[in-house]
């Protein structure tokens, strides 16, 4: 009972950087092109682990979607949202929680390990526990045979496929079981060497301007075991390379690694090249981004008509519901 | 803070017997004259323990609601609604579940009490550990300011003053903390001497006709220690007196007392004037249900006439709720 339609959400956590630009958004951008696609902010979602800190909400929606917009997501072809205009995702959540067991939520791996390496938030909620549940509603609320997901989001999946399995068991065939569509996202590291992430502050945004970026590149880290210009480099050491390489036509890459070795070019030239094809690969979502950003209300528009999209298939979705359980 | 409005919900568990008529029923018609009543057939949390067994329950909230009017539950002067028409019930649920600690409600006392009383039953569900919190959404979510409750609702009221409590001080003041009404329902016994209740098969409806309440009460165990009809009696061991004698005019309790004990009357006769007083007691309420079930698609208009009222003014609470959280 697969079908063609994903559906997938992205927490707004404010303005995106490279490490969604490589990752979630160049899988999505790929992904319309083949399959009906849904895509929303998970703002519901947030408020699971930042209850108590929901200030920037709203604005982070705004330009994470401008975000998506400037680089490619194109809302002729895909149904852009926001979870919280939905409210069949709430309905649906809770008659799930009333099938679902306790334990299953428990003993998602996630659960614990969050609990742990998140010490300073409070993860005690329900609304923490039952997160998996609102994922299941999220998905299947849209009958959605796929869902993009990495290899470490699985468990997830698998419980709601189990919910999904539960459901139509107990009040017959209403959902298809959806499919993981194994996405592999590169790892993105950021100006310090570790992964790209807002909350480390290393990373480089789509929103920022070439300036910015270019003074980022220059702030970076190079190969620590070449102190003097004159000695020969080693690009796999260095952190700024490790980072730009991806953005250099395979030419250049190769000069600059002879050139490294050789002790024939400085940290601060070859930095400044990296920068330079690194600013040119922004540049057209970067003037992209600034075109829409200057459009008022265009961000808005898209959501409504996204969000009353998914409304009507959502609302479909929930006749068949209440027709299954007889409510 | 507190106001005029009152939220009150029942589960559809069918037709409604003489325990509801002098408890619930005959508060609820209390109530409609001083206060602005929200009154609701409540069948999502209907399925926080008959998930596996929603066959019966749109039938239940027809049948229930018919026995409401019949008593006199006013749709002129209360909003009498189905709570899973009203999708704001579960939206407010979800947001509540973010703020709502999980210790709550482990450490709520009907929830272990009735995980071991019922165990027949699956309890072990993510919506049965939840049901405070959309209980507590179903009251928040009209903004009221009294709960008519029984002295065991209590623990249950306190978390919905809780969780309003957490909501306001996290967001700001949206809610009001509804204060407890609290009523006083007399315990009505059974055929069988035990509390009236549908399951123990030892109720009289107010939905079944004189003729079967007339073979009901003739049905019942009367005084065990009176094996003769010459032996004199004692009413307050008798089972059917016990549940009667509420029906009965002062005078003509006065006079079946002196009779039983001075065993000048039999217990079938005694039995025969208890069933009538009680036949008649009911007749206005059954005349008048029988009328209103002969008119095709009442119960329909009147719940779809309260849905309505009911969304708009939950509807209207969750504009103040998403402003306040800045969703
Ligand atoms: S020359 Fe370039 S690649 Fe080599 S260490 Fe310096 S910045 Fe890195
Ligand atoms: S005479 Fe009446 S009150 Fe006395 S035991 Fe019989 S039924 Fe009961």
């Amino acid at each position: 009972m697969s079908n063609n339609r994903i559906v997938s959400g992205m927490r707004p956590t404010g303005k995106l950087h490279l490490g969604h630009f490589h990752g979630v958004l160049a899988n999505w951008r790929e992904l319309q092109e083949n399959f009906e696609c849904f895509f929303f902010a998970a703002d519901w979602h947030s408020l699971t682990t930042e209850y108590d800190n929901t200030e920037a909400i709203r604005d982070n929606v705004a330009e994470m979607v401008l975000d998506w917009l400037a680089f490619g997501i194109d809302p002729e072809k895909s149904t852009i949202f926001v979870q919280s205009r939905v409210p069949q995702h709430a309905e649906l959540s809770l008659i799930l929680s009333m099938i679902t067991p306790v334990s299953w939520l428990e003993r998602n791996p996630t659960y614990k390990e969050m609990q742990e390496n998140l010490s300073a938030k409070d993860l005690s909620t329900f609304g923490f526990l039952g997160y998996p549940v609102l994922m299941a509603s999220d998905i299947i609320v849209y009958k959605a045979g796929r869902v993009p997901v990495g290899h470490d989001q699985l468990p997830h999946l698998e419980i709601t496929r189990e919910i999904a399995r539960r459901f139509n068991y107990l009040y017959g065939e209403v959902f298809p079981e959806p499919v993981a569509l194994l996405t592999e996202t590169p790892k993105v590291l950021g100006l310090d060497g570790r992964k790209m992430s807002k909350s480390y502050g290393n990373a480089i945004f789509l929103s920022e301007n070439g300036e910015e970026t270019r003074k980022k590149v220059m702030s970076m880290v190079t190969d620590v075991q070449r102190p003097r210009r004159s000695d020969p480099g080693e690009p796999d050491r260095c952190v700024a390379y490790s980072l730009n390489h991806m953005y250099l036509p395979e030419e250049k890459k190769a000069e600059i690694v002879v050139a490294c070795r050789g002790a024939q070019i400085g940290c601060v030239d070859c930095k400044k090249i990296q920068a330079e094809y690194l600013v040119e690969t922004l540049a057209p979502f970067r003037a992209k981004r600034e075109e829409l950003a200057a459009r008022p209300g265009l961000v808005g528009e898209i959501l409504e008509a996204g969000n009353r999209r998914a409304t009507a298939e959502a609302a479909s979705t929930m006749v068949d519901v209440m027709s299954a359980i007889k409510l």
